[in-house]
């Protein structure tokens, strides 16, 4: 009784393509469905997204196609893994005791996967927008107060790049505090090779001499020295008391900046109380994996005194619009965008991601857990030179040591090869002399494993457990730490796993995140973080590899550098990349410090004008200021175009000396400038280079390339376009790319030496630029795997979407706000500007209103008055779905609706809605209300608040008032309990 | 001048201890620090936390110490990562094609990391608590939906174990259906064996005669038959049409289980089209990893009629306290524990992270998506048959397919040897018979590498992509799915990552989780759930391992679970493990049964008397009911203890039946009693077993144990003691441990033999209780690493700490609540009972009110009057601070202090600040507020909100509204818009 075969039964061909592996990634990344194009299409006036394009991309600047060597068609998901899978198994993870910088470290499994891996804390924007981001900027005040108690000085930024560039700020710092009068900056031998090349470097943009001596040959006779740098503890392990050489430098006028160790200042004197003046380093082995070179935190700390010269954003406490407690950025107006010529740094992205796993590494440990972890760290080193003095095949130095032994021996080459063997890595500072580093994760096995290398084939008759108690350590007791550190409450109650998940995730919830709506940051490229592209950064065959290991240890990475830098040149029209750049204004310095090479090499000392159009971003002008350059401004025309005219006089003019044009392309305007092709002829014929800030990139892949349209050089926002998550302010990546005459003057490094990809015929490398030969090495699998599976049809499709999205969203609002730059067909780029400056009048509102009013919709605000004062910049990207960019349309429609009401005189234009955004819970539900408007109005301006609403948990925070009284680490105990009961009251 | 060294120094000598991994785990674990400790134990009234402990566990049954063979001293954190990663690298990851209701897919990877490594998602309780549960809630709603609209029957529950179990819950649906009266259940032979195997050993209980026949020999002449279970396609790959066996059945009077499978029927005609009754099946292969055999959600659908005998939890809309639309578990006054002796389903845990998973993935793919993955694996097999007969070297079966290829041979272990050889597993169905089924992750170069296997040797002509275009496959006409299928919008919209991300946030906001705060659970252990356990759960050597392998593909397994069953036998006291149970009623289930099993094998088939006091969970009579056992209730005492008199009586009086004793210890009143070791005897005495209900064992681990105690037989709920998150309702596992006499009992395999761990010398298996040999072996890792990461002292600290953290809470407590039971010296075991009744006539509050009043206060309620109406039951576990018992007490004398206002009249006692909780900021801050009691005194009623408030969404859920108007699946689209515009009106 059971019919089926037979029945009669209806027959189907297949195709081979329906058999293709079917998690595709295109289609999760781009929104768009092909029903949507033709509708959004239609409502911008065009048949179909095609004809969009045509319309809005320069015809003469347009390429025909794209095609990738390898990956063209797109990996799918699991083929990514797979592929990554396979790099990370040529991969080899020894222990590494090389030191220099970098350490093991066990990454707490509930940071990592709370932060790390954590969506909700790595797609987060930068902090400007208070209000929806007290939760990091918490976490960030903990990371400044820890660098504070552990340094000795008060005043810590947010965290910088690495720490060869930190001391690299610290430098223009001290020439800054001295305004320049002192050309001279002196680097002891004893710090690392990386620190001592990038601030040699970077020296030369200000025109400074960096004089590189053994600390006891260092004098100041000449008078003409503004500072300088001493590790402590020094590269190859040695711990020195530096009481003296400060008093003495400081008698000299000269201003002493001291690289330090976190883990070293838990047991030693803080530099700050030995008198240091500035303090950096990097907060990496506090919990950051190594990651073959980074991303991590570096931290700068110096003294009241010199608060406002430091580099980087600084996390200060201020109150809200009900006088309570909030967090923001302080002293925005001291970032380098409005110093611009006058800068002395260009750092914007920054590290915040991993200050904040660094940051909450302390929280986790407390300071008795980190003494714990110093005082065995120091142990084992202890007990390894003991055991090698026992041993006798090699001599052991005679200064104190805090983590690293240093050993002088007959052959180092001869025992590194050894420990190779037995996989492990040591430094070989020369062909007689070798460093051991130790840290966290070493154990008293691996302290018996080097006895058997060290041994050199000999029985060893001991073990490091049945020596450790013969083994006295020693710290000079001038140098013990005294200072407790880290007392904050914050340090001392987090240390179970429950207690720090909480904290984790109530700082998580006052967030905005990509999690919660899209977050439309014109000039940013805000776009999907997708977890395939993440999964491998946390893989340990990608995160426990030091930089300084030898190549054949890292093929994986090597291979994946090679493929990227082929991906990478087709996607601009360049020859070679560096991937050395840790940010996008890293970037551009790279750039311009090729372009001065390669004038030079020319002979062309003389050329240092950079023509930077007023457009430019901020960073611009600063870059062009640090590499010593004479910048010449061009204005724009009405329609937001460069004036062609006013920019060929001024190449003209300066024709004998011209080096640079600085363009962002598409503008910053958000238009594709037709004259672009003819601006790079200009500069071209007038000797000069063009460096294109490659921060739109989103908008040119596949459609047109910077080496296409004739540019010498750009960096890529690998944060922005290709997809690492902007961290809640770094991490980022910013490597450049250069056409072939440039190539070899990409920088190098001077413990593993390295140059552009592909790599030129011959290499005449500009210096170096980032402490890690490739950067922060252990983020780029995210674009990698971003560009592998999109393929060219897939990222060429996202530039077209994100055009396409702009372009719909700017319609839908046109008729609310005036759009205020379109190109010649009427169109926008990938991101537009809307105009607010006309309200001001009609209704006392401002930009910021409308971004404050934003939030309690559910959203984050657009950039606020750049690049043109009064209005707000709008980047949708490819990776909105066409109901949530109707959702912000929504809003911003609403928010006018809002203003309108101010206009006509229905609502108060001091007390109204959006003058009173944000609205917190905590005001919303208080027993009085005295707003003229409604509660719910003020709640749930839109409808779909009322299924899903994000809560600001402040109201609108004062920067003037945190700015008069600057408090830059957590409070004390007591003022804490003050400030609750008030809060509370 | 650098001085440094020689400057006089401190010297230090070091302890090895010191020089130990610091990465040690249990501190991050239990929370009390040595200082807690003293303090906490001082305000109980002892000097220290040994004092406590001594005079609250009974010595009678006080063991000495604890010692494991392994892993005594506990790895570290990073250690532990170590070990898994070896064990990991043991499994080897073979294509699997055996098909049998486990297939690979793709997991998406935004679901994998935003769900199921989650904290946000995974460590959320069952969502009794419903207006702390909407995320879930709608997300099991969604997989309601989704089995309700794939297998064409009107309703769906909210997940079972798993296939087999799922089966056989559907066969006492079929007995309960018929009353009872009809005592044979016919199950086709093309049911897979398992499934099959399940139902037999099921069937015992009940009374029930299975016949399984082929379906050809199908009769139902006897009159007696109340169900026949058939599956859909079958197990060996058939699809047929059941339309006319159905009709027949139903003429007969009999009902009809269809086991199917959720792929195939994106294709196929739906069960419920064709006539079934009830639907069953697996949901895995939506997105749910194999994970060796689990675990994975299954589901159970059916018609109108039967919905009030479906076994597990349904989901359902109501209303809340605004009349808003909202979600909850409807009719759980139909759940097990009401109905005790005469249930016919004990499930309790359930799968609810799987469901959710699955669901997530149906949301992601939307029905077009589904479709497509539907046809390429047909499309693959398709093409797979037709090589196969251009190949000609086997015979292809004749029947028409899904997914499932089925092929005669020569010799089938030739072939299957030749595949392993190429890393892929087939299925040997019997010397000659082989089959491959095909999923989401086959590509088109793995039917390459098939035709290679199949070819033994000779050249292939053709590729699958070359023979693609001339394959037609074939689906009967008659069973073409022709109805739509998740036609609801959430199946519509988030299908790029973006979007999901969001919807994933959007509904993990409305959650509250231990990522929140404490849930104190009595009876429920909700402890940490520690980040170390959790990673191994995810890797792919874990993952992608199907459960029939051969052995030899899964060392790594095989030596987890022979460690965990050593380590269990010394933690329980016991000499053999079943690793089979999936939950903690299914270990009770498997437990009775060892024990029926064992008296029949000595010919007391006639002992089937079950004596069980009456404070046990309603699980424990449900499964003696199925276990067809009688059950005699015994009494406690005043002070909550059985009442030994009674037991003595029950006992000497059914002697000559007596089978077993049912009891938890400590008693779920919370206290341990002193009689237990007496109670064990009598029961010996009297000829019986001594089942005990591990529920509590987080309060035995190393100062007693089970087998110490007395017990036989017992069940670990390892989601509670051994750390497995609760995933919001599963989630289990629910091994049970044995002494000697009944290890021969345990369960085994029809497919993969199994039986105790370690090994007995001989085997008399009851049968099969599970369809995976070794369960949910996936999240074993998670128990595995808490012991091995513990070691027996961390373990034994763990009880003391839940024993004091308890005590704390207790006396904290006892001047605002009466602590109900106690044992000898006054204190409580790891969790007690504060006592409500009183407040009814006081203030008119009963417990409810007291739970969802908690809400506000950021809390989850503790257990709900149970055991005892009226009360709460509060345990706190040992992985909570000090800081956050605290604040609960805090809380909760806060509440009673606004019990106080309305006992002295000062509130109104039909409208006060408990009747109205919880109060969702819709409330909160709507324009009108008609409460007598302030919004701040409702939102703010404890300082810390101040800073971190969770935001309950909905007010107060109506339950008898909802069940009356019983709605378990989404609205349809229109509905939906209306209740929208009512929602926002
Ligand atoms: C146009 C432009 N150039 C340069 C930068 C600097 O990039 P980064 O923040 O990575 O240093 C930005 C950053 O927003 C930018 O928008
Ligand atoms: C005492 C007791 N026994 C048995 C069970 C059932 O366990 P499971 O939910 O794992 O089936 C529970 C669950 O809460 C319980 O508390
Ligand atoms: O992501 C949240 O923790 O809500």
């Amino acid at each position: 009784n059971v019919a089926g075969y037979g029945l009669g039964s209806q027959t189907r061909a297949i195709s081979v393509e329906a058999l293709k592996s079917s998690d595709t990634f295109p289609r999760r990344h781009n929104s768009a469905t092909p029903e949507d194009q033709i509708k959004m299409s239609q409502s911008c006036g065009f048949d179909n997204l095609d004809s969009l394009v045509d319309a809005t991309v320069p015809k003469s600047i347009r390429i025909q196609s794209m095609k990738f060597s390898k990956f063209d068609e797109g990996l799918t998901e699991s083929q990514m893994i797979e592929h990554m899978q396979k790099l990370a198994s040529m991969n080899k993870v020894y222990k590494s005791f090389i030191g220099m910088g970098y350490y093991n470290t066990h990454v707490p499994p509930v940071i990592l996967r709370n932060i790390m891996e954590n969506p909700g804390w790595y797609t987060q924007y930068t902090p400007y927008q208070a209000e929806i981001a007290q939760g990091r900027l918490e976490s960030l005040l903990n990371f400044q107060t820890m660098i504070t108690d552990l340094t000795g000085l008060p005043m810590s930024n947010a965290s910088l790049l690495d720490e060869g560039t930190a001391a690299a700020e610290a430098m223009a710092m001290c020439n800054n505090i001295q305004k320049g009068k002192k050309k001279t900056f002196i680097i002891a031998s004893n710090c690392h090779p990386q620190t001592i090349d990038i601030c040699i470097t970077r020296a030369g943009g200000f025109d400074l001499k960096v004089v590189v001596s053994d600390l006891k040959d260092i004098d100041y006779k000449s008078g003409d020295v503004c500072g300088v740098l001493v590790q402590y503890p020094g590269t190859e392990g040695e711990v020195l008391d530096y009481g003296e050489f400060i008093k003495n430098a400081h008698a000299n006028g000269v201003k002493v900046v001291m690289a330090s160790d976190l883990l070293a200042l838990t047991m030693l004197k803080p530099p700050g109380e030995l008198g240091a003046d500035i303090v950096i380093g990097s907060a990496q082995r506090f919990g950051v994996p190594m990651g073959y070179g980074g991303p991590h935190a570096a931290f700068l700390a110096t003294s009241q005194e010199y608060k406002r010269m430091m580099p980087g954003r600084i996390i200060g406490l201020s109150v809200d619009s009900s006088g309570k407690p909030a967090l923001r950025v302080a002293m925005q107006t001291r970032e380098q965008h409005i110093r611009r010529d006058k800068a002395t740094s260009n750092i914007c992205t920054a590290q915040a991601l991993l200050a904040n796993m660094s940051a909450m590494y302390a929280v986790y440990h407390g300071p008795e857990g980190l003494r714990t972890i110093g005082q065995r760290v120091h142990g084992l080193a202890g007990t390894f030179a003991h055991g090698l003095k026992k041993l006798g095949t090699v001599e052991v130095q005679g200064l104190p040591f805090f983590d690293t032994v240093k050993v002088k021996c007959a052959d180092a080459h001869v025992i590194a090869d050894a420990a190779y063997k037995s996989e492990m890595n040591l430094r070989i500072v020369d062909p007689n002399t070798i460093t051991v580093s130790f840290d966290e994760t070493t154990t008293l096995e691996d302290v018996d494993k080097l006895f058997k290398v060290f041994a050199g084939g000999k029985p060893v008759s001991f073990t490091a457990a049945s020596i450790a108690e013969e083994v006295q350590t020693v710290i000079p007791s001038g140098l013990v730490r005294e200072s407790p550190y880290l007392t904050h409450p914050i340090f001392n109650t987090c240390h179970t796993e429950h207690e720090l998940l909480r904290y984790i995730h109530r700082l998580q919830s006052r967030d905005l995140s990509l999690c919660h709506s899209m977050i439309p940051l014109g000039s940013c490229t805000m776009k999907l973080n997708a977890t395939t592209e993440m999964m491998p950064v946390t893989w340990p065959s990608f995160t426990d590899i030091h930089p300084f290991v030898p190549a054949d240890q890292a093929q994986g990475y090597q291979e994946m550098f090679n493929n990227l830098g082929d991906l990478l040149c087709t996607i601009t029209g360049f020859d070679s990349f560096s991937l050395q750049p840790n940010a996008g204004a890293a970037g551009e310095y790279a750039g311009l410090m090729v372009i001065r090479a390669y004038h030079k090499a020319r002979g062309d000392h003389h050329r240092n004008v950079c023509i930077i159009p007023v457009s430019a971003h901020g960073t611009n002008p600063a870059t062009a200021a640090m590499c010593g350059m004479k910048i010449v401004a061009v204005g724009t025309d009405a329609k937001g175009n460069i004036n062609i005219e006013e920019l060929r006089k001024a190449a003209e003019a300066h024709r004998d000396n011209l080096s640079t044009l600085m363009v962002t392309y598409p503008s910053t305007h958000g238009v594709y400038e037709e004259g672009i092709d003819e601006i790079c002829k200009i500069i071209h014929e007038n000797g000069g280079q063009v460096y294109m800030d490659g921060a739109n990139m989103n908008a040119q892949v596949g459609l047109t390339s910077p080496g296409f349209i004739g540019a010498d050089v750009c960096h890529l926002n690998l944060h922005k376009t290709f997809c690492i998550p902007h961290g809640g302010g770094g991490p980022g990546m910013g490597p450049i790319g250069v056409k072939k005459h440039l190539a070899p003057f990409l920088p190098s490094h001077p413990v593993i030496s390295t140059g552009g990809i592909p790599a030129p015929e011959k290499a005449q490398p500009l210096g170096t630029i980032a402490a890690a030969p490739w950067g922060s090495a252990l983020i780029l699998p995210i674009s990698y795997a971003y560009i592998a599976m999109m393929g060219s049809k897939g990222l060429t499709d996202a530039s077209k979407k994100a055009i396409l999205n702009a372009n719909y969203m700017a319609k839908r609002l046109e008729n609310h706000y005036p759009v205020l730059f379109r190109g010649v067909n009427g169109t926008v780029a990938h991101e537009f500007i809307i105009d607010l400056r006309g309200f001001k009048n009609t209704a006392g509102i401002e930009p910021e209103d409308v971004a404050k009013r934003l939030m309690d919709y559910g959203f984050h605000g657009p950039t606020m008055s750049w690049p043109v004062p009064g209005t707000l910049m709008i980047e949708p990207t490819e990776s909105e779905s066409r109901e949530e960019l109707d959702r912000y349309c929504d809003a911003l429609i609403s928010i006018r609706e809002e203003i309108a009401q101010i206009e006509k005189g229905k609502a108060d234009i001091h007390n109204n809605v959006l003058k009173g955004a944000p609205h917190p819970p905590s005001l919303l539900m208080g027993d009085t209300w005295t707003k003229p408007y409604s509660r719910e109005y003020a709640a749930y301006p839109a409808p779909w608040l009322r299924f899903a609403k994000f809560w600001p948990v402040t109201g609108r925070v004062d920067n003037v008032y945190g700015d008069r009284n600057l408090v830059c680490t957590l409070l004390p105990v007591s003022q804490v309990a003050e400030e609750q009961a008030a809060a509370t009251a």
